[in-house]
């Protein structure tokens, strides 16, 4: 099986055990809060964060059904942060993935409340998990790695660093902080999570760590390249979008080519800090091949 | 120290703690996040679930330092719950304890992300605690419980229900459910903590959420009672308000003399709920107490 395939095969483990994540509760979930969740949950995607943390969990000798409740935590925790980006009060779009977005669906009422459940739920679906009863010194360890990178110092802070920002005034660096905190943190600690719950050293867990900060750079800059173009071709015209909208990003504060060599060497950086690890890592290679050529 | 001074002291002790709890956190979280959180999450109040947790804590033998962050966490929780529910999409509250609400300071997407940022950061706390080390197996259960109680199938659950209420078409058992899980779920969850952290026998954990159920639903149908009056004799009009806005009570579902002699009979079974424990659950019985004889 190759690296591709096995990145195939773990998205549909994802798949089915986020179906029935879902379900075990879904009785206890009143309508139409249960079904604004399933609608943003099971609405598609490439399951990058819970694919992450399995990879990374396998490539430390972890086990799938030991790894798959906190993949797809991460993936509630995903979820939840597109709800509620998407809000009037925040980014406003009517439309993800060609679907409208959840208050548009639900109201916004039902939107706000899907995401606070989906994130409480996160939790919960961790703090129930085999391992939480089995090794509990692992399943807090990646509960605490998971809120920290979530919350107000992590990816909360993010988004209000992005709701703050002027165009006009931010500089490079920030714009920089921004993408750190809003993509790359949560990303970096997937891959964490699947190190400390597949029993990985401290210096595996590091570098796994690394690893992730340096892919989730990538998938932001990538993004951001790729953002309303679809392929590098067209990013001419994606960037000149960018800057008439005001949105302030990677390609519009340094320039396309420095976003260019620096997905370049985010590629290298993200290959170099699993370089120790043997063959059980080249899911995790795969992935960065995945994110760096990538269509929208 | 009489159990009423033991309650001050554990409110106290509370203050304190969470105000370290986000200094030691400050530094990385972004204004204005850092002041809507604080805004929030210091504007007083009587501190209930997390006294509530120290209280059920002491009363099975636990250490205060070991249960100190988890009521942190629970108040993180609760204040997180106020700032979403008083949301323009929500009940569209302008004040709360005469003070304006966070949207109406901070503007809504800062509010929307400061209760994402307590919620988040409430899980944090828990997993970063001291006992989370020494004791991960207590820890990750205590988080199982409050997890289950504020997420889909719990308090949000109960706000979604209280979104889609129609007060003509909602059956008094409905008010009932949404009582139950927009405040008991989580004040019982509070209880059953402490016994779980301070390492109460099943049993105890048991009697102390049935106690924390029974208060929780006291201090729902007392707040009811209570709510625009501020004592028991301007209740009748109240009730006529609460009527002509269409908001929907234990009182206006089943009238007032029922809600009263409710919350007698809640007082009582609150009381038997943990009546073979000792002294030492004295400020559980002062708990009581003090929800049943309170003013706005």
């Amino acid at each position: 099986m190759t690296a591709a395939d096995t990145i195939t095969r773990l998205r549909g483990l994802v798949e089915a055990s986020l179906a029935g994540t879902l379900s075990s509760e879904s009785s206890r979930i009143p309508s139409p809060l249960r079904e604004a969740m399933e609608y943003s949950l099971m609405a598609g995607g490439k399951r990058v964060r819970p694919v992450l943390l399995l990879s990374a969990g396998l490539a430390v000798g972890g086990g799938e059904d030991d790894l798959l409740p906190f993949a797809c935590a991460v993936e509630y925790i995903h979820t939840y942060s597109l709800i509620h980006d998407d809000l009037p009060a925040m980014d406003d779009d009517d439309f993800r993935r060609g679907k409208p977005t959840s208050h548009k669906v639900f109201g916004e009422g039902t939107a706000i409340l899907a995401g606070d459940a989906l994130l409480t739920d996160a939790f919960r679906v961790m703090a129930q998990s085999h391992l939480a009863q089995s090794n509990p010194g692992r399943a807090v360890r990646a509960i605490a790695e998971l809120a920290q990178a979530a919350g107000g110092g992590g990816m909360v802070g993010g988004q209000q660093m992005d709701l703050s920002a002027t165009p006009g005034s931010s500089t490079a660096a920030e714009v920089d902080e921004i993408e750190l905190r809003k993509t790359a943190a949560l990303l970096a600690s997937c891959a964490r999570m699947g190190g400390i719950l597949g029993g990985g050293s401290p210096a595996q867990v590091d570098a796994l760590g690394e690893y992730g900060t340096r892919l989730g750079l990538l998938f932001q800059v990538t993004d951001d390249i790729l953002d309303e173009t679809g392929t590098f071709e067209e990013m001419g015209k994606g960037i000149a979008k960018d800057r008439a909208r005001g949105k302030w990003t990677y390609p519009v504060a340094h320039g396309m080519p420095a976003a260019i060599e620096r997905a370049s060497e985010l590629e290298r950086s993200a290959l170099a800090a699993v370089s120790t690890f043997g063959t059980e890592a080249d899911p995790l290679r795969e992935l960065v091949r995945m994110v760096r050529n990538r269509r929208k």
